[in-house]
């Protein structure tokens, strides 16, 4: 019977180096008839909502130093914890960024926007890579007829600038909260009530918007702002923070955006943690808490701009908190 | 304050008809500057472990009804309730097949193949993809050098066969388990100890390795059968059936390959049921507890052939079973 126990594995690997220094093969310096690849794949995934085609086209994902106070209530042994119960590095922050595009089949519709660099050079290479993957799916970016933005964090809105400093989606109407209008665009009223990491947010909001001429449309509320495209207030990331329900036919996906978000899945382990750049924590917690309790009830297929490509997934409940549970990749759509 | 009822979610959703029926969109036939693009991104997922390069290739995913006596000691709203804890259709089997390839730097190593089409013709256009998904992948596969076959079960066996009855991988050395030579070209022998829907291999082992001229090298025990690249014995979904241990320097990555199969994220979560296809029953339960255990105790990098492309995660205990943690995908190698 076989013998699966760690020493084995342990032996297996020891094992390992002492035939890969002894193999004939190793002493005539042979190599694999191909090289490495060294490429990785385009991060794209489609599927179908109802009648719509949903395509989620990743900005990659970064790896950086758990900053101090990244939960207000809640030490780096508690955080690391729970990194470690999810298998991610201890004292690192992994994060990831997953903006979508639904076509309607009468719109073409953006739900935010990649990243840009602005923010994250420190490990760029991995990120900014949403107007390659776009291509890479098919969808050409003059094409868009709309964007939805959910927030104004620069990891939403710096795609909407494109090379050399011009609108990246020419064409789109861009649909800003217009709760994020109003306190994003007054930073002297405002800047006290920030974040202190987030604070930078103010420039880069006037940064982005001044492409744009700051011809933006305001929308409040629970809105349809394309035919089964419908906004979902949920206030405390941000002051005007919305999630999306697409919505056709029967069926339903809501884009979650950044009701959990930093490293994902930790918050929605721990719905009550106090995440850094949320805008007010106790608002966050309050809409997390009847966010993924709709989504539990309804069993709701969520897509989550920062859970792990392709974002996408259903929510149950775990100890006093949450899990998504992947959905399948499916390889036709 | 939002309102995140279930009455909103579905108001949303009969506001969204509504709208549809009254915006002028609708009534003018719009349709977006680009229709949908209606293609599913290729298949296959790159990483490294060590200095190797392992590249999962996906053959797809089908969608069959749940047969009777699926698992042998559950019955149907058991393993419904299970699939339905999976957030997967009851009475549905969703199968997904998800072979490795491992560039060691001296050779290129495909961990079993593609399922070809014979056993799954009925739904096929989501299955058949390896060899495309493979090319897409930047590797040819003239230029494989060894393939490890687990067991011969025809969705790991098939895709050794090429265009025109034709070796797939003309320059490989072909390794199977010596137990599993024996045992399935012995039909006369061995029919009656074999789960009815599986007798079918034995007719189709002979089918595939007569193409290849019967040219293999039989393997046995815990065996590095390339250097880094060792078999681990995990009988009892077959009498041969081998997991793969794949090192390089301190990093390390576990091919279960069938461990648990089919719905393998139910018999994770149920590991005594008794799969339908397994061989021995009691024996696959045993290596299922033996190796989750071990994947626990090692917090292994787990690659499951039947897992959800990308099919690699970590295994963490739950219940009186086990859970994938899926590892997050990195937009770069």
């Amino acid at each position: 019977m076989t013998q699966l126990t760690r020493r084995h594995v342990l032996a297996g690997a020891a094992a390992t180096s002492a035939a890969t220094a002894l193999t004939p093969l190793a002493s005539t310096p042979a190599m694999a008839a191909a090289p490495p690849v060294g490429k990785q794949n385009a991060g794209w995934y489609r599927y179908k909502v109802g009648s719509f085609e949903v395509t989620v086209v990743t900005d990659g994902s970064n790896n950086n130093a758990l900053p101090d106070g990244y939960v207000a209530n809640a030490q780096k042994p508690e955080i690391n914890a729970a990194l470690t119960a999810d298998f991610l590095p201890p004292d690192r922050l992994v994060g990831t960024f997953n903006p979508l595009l639904v076509n309607t089949g009468s719109k073409l519709v953006a739900l935010d926007s990649g990243l840009g660099l602005g923010m994250f050079e420190q490990s760029k290479g991995s990120v900014g890579q949403y107007h390659t993957n776009l291509q890479a799916s098919g969808i050409d970016r003059n094409a868009v007829d709309a964007v939805v933005i959910t927030h104004f964090h620069g990891d939403h809105i710096n795609g909407l600038v494109g090379p050399g400093n011009t609108p990246a989606f020419p064409k789109a109407e861009v649909f800003v909260p217009a709760a994020e209008w109003a306190f994003w665009r007054d930073e002297a009223a405002n800047k006290g009530k920030t974040p202190a990491p987030a604070q930078a947010t103010f420039a880069n909001v006037k940064r982005v918007f001044d492409v744009l001429g700051n011809k933006v449309t305001q929308y409040e509320g629970s809105k349809e702002l394309v035919p089964g495209i419908t906004s979902m207030p949920t206030p405390g990331h941000t002051p005007g923070h919305m999630a999306v329900l697409v919505a056709s036919g029967n069926d339903k996906m809501i884009y979650q955006a950044d009701v959990t978000a930093g490293a994902a899945s930790v918050f929605l382990r721990n719905p009550n943690w106090h995440f850094v750049f949320d805008s007010d924590k106790t608002m966050a917690v309050e809409t997390r808490r009847k966010f993924y309790e709709m989504a539990v009830a309804e069993k709701a297929l969520i897509q989550g701009y920062h859970f792990t490509f392709p974002s996408r997934g259903y929510i149950e409940k775990s100890g006093s908190g949450y899990r998504l549970v992947p959905a399948p990749w499916n390889a036709a759509i």
